[in-house]
């Protein structure tokens, strides 16, 4: 099911509080699936495969190695999907005149033009094929403000499966909006990645409790493989 | 500016990502206010002031003393609101035929019929006086399938503050949806509470840290008797 | 497929234009339908069948006999939707403290309290059974501001056929937003109904044209009992 | 305020029903305008001015000179926003893979890929200049799976001011949803237009009598020479 990794932040109290209402058993996936890449572009990797504070001094929203793991996994995940005719749906920032959603003074970028084109590409693991869908968003959440929901719509899904950054920022964002809209929904555990390893937890914990089912990637794989034979997307 | 209680909860790494990254100052209040309180009845604090672990005898949803403490603090923002003319609205549950944000085999409710009506009662401490907004949602957040959105932008709000539960649950979701419509959101840390410590932390950190300004009650009473006599709604 | 009432609002070149690009077949419907019902109270028919002029002195948003015709149409497809197990789903206006949709000053209303609650009742003849769904809005659309979109997306839903008034108000807006989210729409065109007669026509023109079918009574009422057999809502 | 170009389609009975409760005054615009233009590009008026059903040889949705006569007065009135510091926002179709909001089987376009890309651009006459935000739609409301909420409310926009086209489909969509939003809305009588003659004026007027002020040009420029002056975004 899943790793469990937030339990370490629990207190007492929170231990004996899970054990009476937390979740046992997981709420299950449909019959036809997307898998929703958020924001995995070169901007919070960087170009190299670095430790994150030495990514940091060249990219500062870099996730350095945790990220880079996780994109492994996740191309891993792609290809399963792909074998299976799963509807693969990218997700990023729109570069555009749209007001950020805080009102704060942006601090001048330290990226050069160049580099922060390269930023704004998904990275070569993962990048979208000929027919997959790439949306931008100017929010959080890969449905405000975008047309995911119309598609997924349109193609009768009901479970869409979640991998990309970060945890606590635009996936969470996405699986709350997800739920809301009464898809269900997954969250890879080795596919997500932060840069705070208590939000990444503490997240994770939240969403597998309140809105989708923290799983697995080998479980996510199979679970494609034996839907995909009926999929006719 | 808040406690910064979230901080016992970081590793050595999330304490040097923070420094270099995290939040310095505040993003600011704007001139026209709401006070927007969510989901504060008696399913999720119980009939009598009780620990946690006794009202959850009677009321499983309960989150206690915490809980108590909680709305006793927002009963003193909400009356410095109206003494200021800033609009209060009410958020709570809608009891209708709505199917359920996630798609799992619901328990049978050990509440009788007449708890299950006593609970989804606003508490008396900061229950609605006429004029005041009661909306009703069937989803996490507080503008999701809400008129909330339609009634902040018919007034000219620019800022909504929020107090309620629970901090992981229905007021991140409402945060961020807040956030994402570009109002400047603000939350008082005395005033949102949860059921799990680590969550109710992590959720701070994260809300102060991308979407919201997490502050003191006193502070908010400050700002709320500032641009009060400005209030012309 | 439908009357074509409207070619009598077109001019000569109107008549042209719609040869040369006007539709030629319906879009079709899915296999998993609604019906949803549109804002049918007594405040917009009255408590007796008269025609328009003479109910508007007492209800001054009758829309009289007419209304009334599209009334005993809809009862009819409302039983044929509930023999076959299509949800049937009763959107209304919302009586609360949400600012109108336009910023006029509203006029005194003439209708006295018990009224204005009778007004604000749906009409026997179509009221909703226990297990049906009633939404209220404080939009034109059924889908803004309120979870009827939850709904649909949880059950599975792919066709949502419309009844009720205004065709060029609640109807028209509705349908545009059940278009938009990639619904196969169905507007019945007996079954729908309005002030203006020129309005009414060309609104039925425009949904045919962009965003739906507009459909008689007799064929939706077949298509219900095709897809009833196989429905398992 | 308008020409009531629309009254020519009226039944006796309209005509009666008109006098009752037709709309006797503006409802007024507010202190912090937006431009919208939607759709205003080649495909819709092709690259000659040539009345409709020439230009249709070419350009199938062509609006011909009537269109042509909106775009030269739309570019009045941005050259009088632009003057006054009023934010001109330019909603144009989104070219991706989101799938169309009618399931039809789509006819193979006429086009060259040339022409395709030609007839997506915005035509000189108006088209964006620097700063200006340019938002692409897969859907008939620009408001519908956009980040247009998101910069109106970040910019305090209270009125909304519309030209382009159609007046029956892509205006009428975002109308109904900007009023839905409760932003004071207006039609420039002059600057919408659209293939069908009875669409284009009874649209007019239910958007008139339900949602928006249409005003025509000469006012629209009073009102943003007014407002202008106290304009400080």
């Amino acid at each position: 099911m899943n790793s469990k990794g937030w339990e370490v932040y629990f207190s007492e109290r929170d231990k004996q509080h899970n054990q009476l209402t937390g979740k046992k058993e997981p709420n299950g996936f449909g019959e036809c699936p997307a898998l929703v890449l958020i924001d995995i572009y070169y901007s919070v990797l960087g170009t190299n495969r670095e430790p994150i504070f030495e990514s940091m001094r060249t990219w500062p929203g870099s996730t350095g190695m945790e990220g880079w793991a996780a994109v492994d996994k996740t191309a891993e995940l792609v290809k399963v999907a792909r074998e299976n005719g799963i509807p693969v749906i990218h997700v990023k920032g729109l570069q555009s005149g749209i007001k950020p959603w805080i009102h704060r003074k942006s601090r001048p970028s330290t990226l050069s033009e160049e580099q922060r084109l390269k930023g704004y590409e998904i990275v070569d693991e993962v990048k979208p094929v000929s027919g997959e869908l790439v949306i931008e968003k100017s929010a959080p959440s890969a449905f405000q403000g975008t047309p995911l929901l119309f598609q997924l719509v349109s193609l009768g899904i009901d479970t869409v499966i979640c991998c990309g950054e970060t945890t606590s920022g635009c996936v969470r964002a996405s699986v709350v909006d997800g739920a809301t809209h009464r898809f269900r929904m997954g969250v890879v555990e080795e596919c997500v990645f932060d840069r705070t390893e208590a939000s990444h937890w503490m997240n994770l914990y939240d969403m597998n409790q309140k809105y989708a089912d923290v799983v697995q990637l080998d479980a996510v794989k199979q679970y494609f493989n034996q839907v995909g034979k009926t999929v006719t997307i």
